[in-house]
């Protein structure tokens, strides 16, 4: 897998003239539709509304975003701090952010070298995570949850990386993908993505993966992060705990796969991950359908944790961590 | 509770010379609408579309499809194979007719009393399911999935027959409603129903609950059934083994609650019971919105099977059976 063969690939965002365009994710997969970004409040009001998401793909565009406010000559400080109060699960937005502060320059044009380096390092990270992760997959059939692919990343994708490095080498693949309530990343971003790289991608709602495990149909799982505790801790989507208590059920192998941008060593376990909770429309509605009265209350949590112990393997660009995932993700990180 | 309190609330069904009008549960919430059965195949229309569903509640719609077979002077055997085909793993739809064939008779006015004999006797029954299993369920937050109401049922529920008496009994109960994936049973119906109740409900997608239940939100589970197997492994909704194992982990009680006809002697174990494969367009679409690229595969279960081991209690008219199940059921079945 070389660049070269992402020119045709799927990308979420892309920097021109100043400008950051967001392939718009609420708008997938019935419509492809741009969203131009000219400043920093755009940027950030576009990461809070999703129009992109995906831990990695988040740190990429508030990397921009902070390139876009120095050339709007804005005060850096509160640029940072307006980008950084959108999303508080993914630590890759921190990251980002904290890596253009630490530049220790208001030069736009110096800032936006950075964030191009911060978006073609991710896309670089995926590569390498899909070429250390692609000989953990077993042959047959993969579950994935939410969208850890190109949509979510620089480009390439972390866990869907995986599989598509795996199906580029000639693996048989089949790919099933939780439709992932309530925002239906699954459904609306995997499915698309997948089908455009020519795999085998079955739709299932999420409360089936137990079902099809039970009847020995998955082999394997794998997923991303939103941020990985030192202890291995794993944030991510909703509903990746609920796939990860069926997998060890059934004695399927759990795999996370994420940039090393993902684990932060300052947050010891899983209890110290703040979780993002969401609007009650979110789960109340599909589009402009109601689903359910309107009186009804709603919890609306954007993230679980998977304790560490579930999990087989950590992926990232640096290699694999195996448990116990302390010393290795420390070492994994530092090295 | 009586009849008398019943005369107020939810019905899915309601016979008035020779019609069957039946509450069309694929427009609640937002609309309340009934449709009128003149027929047999329009009972059985019906049934297969899940304008009544809920496996009690067909069961009472396909007795009353036998009278209304025999009005039209229909052959009765086929009048019963038609509605037998309409949908294969709740057991009391077979049950149903079966007990309308003993009969032995084509005269509909006899057919016509023995259905509403059998539809009497399901409000009864949920009566005493809700007097035997509210005493189980501890304060505090109990989960259901799909819906076991008044409206799976003649009238006031299983699983949330039993919700109903402990509310009424003064037990503070709160209850976090799954919105049930594909055909958001929970969202739509369960919510509905609860709140026209009284009862404080807060609604959730599938993937949340092992989340709630590890940060101990959850005191109880309590769910209905499509088919109980002599072992005790319990057909019911898909979704509900994965709040099965999440319920196990977190040492959360598990009860099932189902009338006697629900449970299935001649089904030895929840390997022969046979599982529902329903329409790839109930999960990328919702409403008229297509969620979902059109080209991907879908795989859509309508239930999945908790193993007895699973399960605390099974809640029937007759009284409670607890583990091992094998005897405990046959005997409440057959005493």
């Amino acid at each position: 897998v070389s660049r070269f063969d992402l020119d045709e690939m799927i990308a979420p965002l892309k920097y021109e003239n100043g400008v950051l365009h967001l392939l718009d994710q609420l708008r997938l997969p019935t419509e492809e539709r741009w969203v131009p970004c000219k400043t920093y409040e755009e940027v950030a009001r576009a990461i809070k509304d999703m129009i992109v998401r995906g831990a990695p793909a988040i740190g990429c565009a508030a990397a921009y975003g902070v390139a876009i406010g120095a050339r709007q000559k804005a005060p850096l400080d509160e640029v940072c701090k307006t980008l950084a109060a959108t999303r508080p699960t993914a630590v890759n937005l921190f990251w980002a952010i904290d890596r253009m502060k630490r530049l220790g320059t208001t030069d736009a044009a110096a800032l936006e070298r950075e964030a191009i380096a911060i978006h073609d390092e991710d896309i670089a990270a995926c590569l390498a995570i899909g070429e250390h992760g692609a000989p953990l997959l077993p042959e047959g059939t993969v579950l994935t949850h939410c969208n850890a692919g190109a949509l979510a990343t620089g480009g390439y994708g972390t866990a869907l990386g995986v599989i598509r490095s795996a199906h580029r080498a000639g693996k048989k693949i089949r790919v099933y993908a939780d439709e992932t309530r309530p925002f239906l990343q699954g459904a609306r971003l995997t499915a698309w993505e997948l089908l455009k790289s020519g795999i085998d991608t079955t739709l299932i709602t999420d409360n089936m993966a137990a079902h099809l495990m039970k009847r020995g149909e998955i082999q394997s799982v794998i997923v991303g992060a939103d941020r990985i505790a030192a202890s291995g801790d794993t944030a991510n989507k909703i509903g990746t705990y609920s796939v990860a208590l069926a997998a060890r059920e059934h004695d399927v192998p759990f795999f996370v796969a994420a940039p090393r941008s993902t684990v932060d060593l300052k947050t010891p376990t899983g209890a110290e991950i703040p979780i993002e909770e969401r609007a009650a429309i979110e789960v109340t509605r599909i589009g402009d359908r109601e689903i359910a009265p309107r009186a009804v209350k709603v919890k609306n949590p954007g993230f679980d944790v998977t304790p560490a112990r579930f999990i087989a393997a950590i992926v990232t660009e640096a290699g694999v961590a195996r448990a116990p995932f302390e010393g290795a993700l420390e070492r994994l990180i530092k090295g």
